[in-house]
């Protein structure tokens, strides 16, 4: 793929081409060297417009209704006038470089929506760099002008925490019942989650529902509050029914409202910036040790120490740091 | 916690003290400077010592049954005269510092054996430095003696991954059933197994089971093959009554035999190795920055610039490194 220029990708990004805010993603995941060098001016020249959108996680696990969620919710935002893009952060995908099943028919009324953006998941690299894609694949959608970048993960775990690493808030679906055998997913993510809503929940259903609410308040009662003055709320509706996501969606403001009323939405966002700056630490510095001669050799050599089992890992790449500092 | 000396440690591990190798184990999980060197010259004395276990990766959705499975099997092993470690990597658990339900009480059985040790799954950090920790416990349960290393996980994609990059082999437990809800969670997991279990099979759903095997044995047909030679063998029985499990075992060693005489088992170690190799050097970059008051100044100077979004952080982590390295 020839890759725009950057001026072409602002203009494009801004006047609101699909294409162009593809490709601008596109760029923004690479490794390659040369585009990390036009990535990062990019995002240089972008940042003035970026920050404005409200940033949510979305998650919960697999069969919980995640897409019809957010293809509802994607429209009722879009009725009420904003822009969504839809991100994912999804873990399964690093290994099969790209869905097996019909991911592309997902979300399908969303995806013909004139105001909405739905890109898949990067589907090369670890957990970190994948998590990293998305912020800035999302600063992106910002300057193209999207009042909702909404980042859909599988309910797992480490995925999570980095979907609230680069999130304002964030929302857990919840199917009805679970149980016991869904504890080991359940027990992390309850302390990260600013909403729950119980989706699926149509007449028939509706007492169980009500039980799973009160069995999930008295769990969220013994855990500590996540932000002040905050308290979780649990909705119950369907998203394929279009019911209560108007309560969803209220209370995503009100939520948002207070967290700059009280300082933690800066605060947030100033603690997320420092992770990726220490993220991209870590990326420069290997690429500019690959990248140079004379260090490569070295790193080359004590890298097959490592390999070669002469010697472990830790202590090979403890002398490598050390020549590489006070070279 | 003091921490004794590594000639006290060597000495504990090596004359078979459970608590001596679990402080040995804390002591490499640790993230202090001084801790680190300690741990690395520890690393260094038992390198001649290690190496020698066949490392397995578990996984499967919670509710498989994997402590019940590593229960059973570990007892198996012992009955053959082998010394068993059980390990564990658990993304759920970065984020509450420590199991909320009764960890404690599983595997109640195997934890009484004098053959056996087990280790709960280290619970702070990101999954990539868990899975580290992982790697270098597994190290020294080998210079203890242990023959089998079983490592844990849960069975959502990206830890799987990485037990993947520390083991010699990968054992997948299935549920009779499990649908299209699991899919996301199957298709990642799928390409990395080298056997798979269906466990809880008894009388009344043995018909059920098989189905289920059918269905694996055609996705697995669809998947190209990880180790060349390799069939993957999908099992049938039940951890709980012991039914089953001699198969796993000597399916294990078969495969074990195959790859050692095709080379793989070798070329294997080696790329993992690389991978310790290239975590390390990340670690010991940050670790080197921070402790140095020169260059810490200039780091927290850029991590700011960073954090109070004057810039993004990809900018200010790209100039920070260009100064450390030609300073």
């Amino acid at each position: 793929m020839k890759t725009p220029s950057n001026q072409e990708l602002i203009k494009g990004i801004q006047s609101g081409d699909k294409r162009l805010l593809g490709k601008a993603i596109t760029l923004v995941e690479s490794k390659k060297a040369e585009h990390r060098e036009q990535a990062e001016e990019l995002l240089k020249e972008i940042l003035p417009f970026t920050g404005k959108s409200i940033r949510v996680g979305i998650t919960g696990v697999p069969g919980a209704g995640k897409s019809t969620f957010i293809e509802s919710f994607g429209k009722l935002a879009i009725q009420h006038g904003k822009k969504v893009a839809v991100l994912a952060i999804d873990p399964s995908s690093s290994l099969n470089k790209g869905s097996i099943l019909g991911d592309k028919t997902r979300m399908e009324e969303l995806s013909k929506e004139k105001n909405a953006f739905i890109r898949p998941s990067p589907t090369s690299g670890f957990l970190g760099g994948i998590a990293n894609a998305t912020f800035e694949s999302m600063l992106i959608c910002e300057a193209a002008g999207y009042d909702f970048i909404l980042i859909e993960t599988v309910g797992v775990g480490q995925s999570e925490v980095l979907v609230s690493d680069i999130t304002d808030v964030f929302l857990f679906l919840k199917i009805i019942g679970g149980g016991d055998e869904l504890q080991g997913i359940k027990r992390g993510i309850m302390e990260m989650v600013d909403l729950i809503f119980i989706n699926k929940v149509e007449e028939e259903n509706r007492l169980k529902a009500k039980n799973t609410k009160v069995e999930l308040m008295r769990a969220l009662h013994f855990l500590p509050s996540k932000e002040k003055n905050w308290k979780v709320p649990v909705m119950l509706g369907s998203a394929l029914n279009n019911t209560g996501l108007v309560e969803v969606y209220d209370k995503i403001e009100e939520f948002i409202t207070l967290k700059i009323s009280n300082h933690s939405f800066e605060e947030t966002r100033k603690k997320q910036a420092e992770k990726r700056f220490d993220y991209w630490v870590q990326e420069y510095i290997l690429q500019k040790t690959k990248s140079d001669k004379s260090t490569e050799t070295f790193y080359e050599e004590h890298k097959k120490n490592a390999s070669e089992l002469k010697s472990n890992p830790r202590t090979e790449a403890k002398i490598f740091v050390e020549k590489l500092l006070t070279k």
